[in-house]
């Protein structure tokens, strides 16, 4: 229980900041898209790197199905504890929306009429993804948190979706019609698109790069954020 | 005295690189208040990340009364050092207004006439502070300058009242009418709420996390910043 | 064939972040450049930060023909290796491009038109790659990672040409005409100008400052990025 | 002569980034001083992280003679050490003033019509240089390169002149009719300035904090970048 706390809090916290800091960026850029987005991806980075460093020593941190997905394939989640998981952050993004939205004074329930869709936004939210769990299975635990959030600090500019690469935010960020919104339509093939992205960096971190394994027997990362539920 | 003075000192310096780079923002940035928000939250996730870390092995580094007081809950701090540390933060934090306003060259003495009130603002106070306060009691000892700084910047973003989260910087800002000023009248309910957010921080992180006891009990972090007055 | 499979990843998305990031700046920042290359820098500096540090344990994550080259210089490679080093960097930078243009919806296949010639461009890629190279020699192994990073933001800024400072990029650069492109015609002399700069940081870095040598001696630096091959 | 060799090199680099970033973001800024200084400031703090890091093990990278003034005060440097570091500080500075002239093809011999000057601009210079030295000379040594990153950056917007905070910078920058310049006749006063800043942080870390002593004896930092000639 303790775990999914940390699990739904963190969502919470950061789709709060995400759609918050996207919410702010919008009505103080005057209509420049790129200053926006910079303030959005400054404000994402920030957060994502403290709340892993935070929660990571309790739950891993993993604040994304697609990478309790990757930790259950490897067996560090069971499958029962991975859907746990899920379940949590999903409900944490979506508090975390409707929290934003209160914040603002905005209405607090809202779908997103933000059209994003077709196969190169697709094929971005697989590399950003793919990228991020390469990180998360490769990174040495005590850096897991810089790392991951300066990867999606960068996916956040070289991808035409800015990076979603988290179903749990995918879905929250269909509930708000703002700056960062996503229509619910576009939601499913998105997330499909980040677990295919999370699977191919499963089959080349383990394959290629061997670095499952030499994580795994690894004493010195035994706290480390994504690996912390080791046997 | 030398812990006071650390704490006044820090205190004088965060409110003079908050109440300055928000003049010099404004100054340059021609209207767009984006782009001087943007500034103003570069200058202040700097300093703070520096002062805590500069700080932090003399008197803990909290510049912040809101961390004091819960450090004295935890029985870090006598109630009586808690008050003295409140006292000379919110001198310090007024002095850092007056210095910021005579390097550039205004009356030193103002009254702010910046309207920041209502239910949305007190419960991003409440968020912010919540957040600052979970990362204090839960973050690593040598890693708590870096992610309270970078904590207080994702908060300038995600919240409309750019996350004050500290009662001393409050009362100082409310005594400039520049771009981070507050009017008088709306400083006690921003307190409230201050106060409120690491109440409930507290309350988390004690029962729910167990951060607080964990703590405590670890040599290693006996010089942390947080930490470093633990009998 | 780990070690070029790193190689080449790293340097495909490494390639696919810096053009990527510069198609999305320059279509979001309203024709404001300052804009388009605060985000495109931000967005390099992260992923080369991370990438460097994510597969640094493997390859050494050189990214760069010209460090290949210094290292084979040093003999922490043998010159095969390096040849090879170096066609995997070209390659995946190449790629790297294709992978960006598919992102954002382009035609994979480009000629870039951006003239980028003369003296001053010149000296500024020798200056970028000596300071790089530097880095690289001289830096302790765990921080090359955001020391590398750093300096490549910093040249980003201080040159007019933004600093390629890497063989391997400016070819994959000149296959796109987009924001970060480079005509084919000019790609030769920035090539020999990065080159004269990597040789002259070798010149200093050994005879000048010594840094060569203590390197090879410290044990403490065996699984450093730039040394990890070393006998 | 290596030591001096490392301050020559590091303030050349250090002055060719404050001034050709400088150069580099008013070109491109359309106008918008907030976006120039937001740029030039980002290049300037990862430059100083990077070159104090790299050479701090060599010449302790002070880059300032205010910082080598402090040093022979406490006696980490003698006298003539000082001067002599001082004397390499501007002249490296001034080289790299002609250096990024030259890489953005300017006339490389310019003397700076930009006036700053009055008591306020002189505050402000004294408080950026005592809160430099205070993280000098009470920063751990493996943290004083961003630390003092850090400041700067915050200091370059909580002060009017965007705090030189450096004699052999200033000195260079009477030499650069461009965004980052200063008129020489203004120069004397900014550097008086400067060291009564740097003094009044020698006597506060001194007789407040006890932080000179408490350095000089702790072995851990023996290596560090501010201590690393102590007995």
């Amino acid at each position: 229980m303790r775990r999914l706390a940390a699990e739904g809090l963190g969502s919470l916290l950061l789709a709060a900041t995400v759609i918050g800091s996207g919410i702010m960026a919008e009505r103080l850029a005057g209509g420049n898209a790129a200053l926006a987005l910079l303030a959005n991806t400054g404000a994402t980075v920030a957060a994502l790197a403290v709340l892993i460093r935070l929660l990571g020593p309790i739950s891993g941190a993993h604040l994304n199905p697609a990478v309790s997905f990757v930790q259950a394939l490897r067996r560090v989640l069971s499958w029962r504890e991975a859907s746990a998981y899920a379940l949590a952050q999903v409900l944490g993004c979506c508090l975390g929306a409707v929290l934003a939205h209160a914040m603002f004074g905005l209405p607090t329930l809202q779908w997103s009429l933000h059209a994003r869709s077709g196969p190169s936004q697709w094929l971005s939210e697989a590399v950003a993804t793919f990228g991020l769990l390469l990180v998360v299975l490769g990174g040495r635990g005590e850096e897991v948190p810089w790392m991951a959030a300066a990867w999606i600090g960068a996916a956040y500019w070289f991808t035409p979706s800015t990076s979603f690469a988290n179903p749990a935010i995918t879905i929250a960020r269909s509930l708000s019609n703002t700056f960062a919104g996503i229509q619910p339509q576009d939601v499913p093939a998105f997330i499909v698109a980040q677990f295919a992205g999370a699977l191919a960096a499963y089959y080349v971190a383990r394959n290629v790069f061997c670095m499952c394994d030499r994580r795994r027997s690894s004493p010195t990362r035994a706290a480390s954020a994504a690996g912390s539920h080791s046997p």
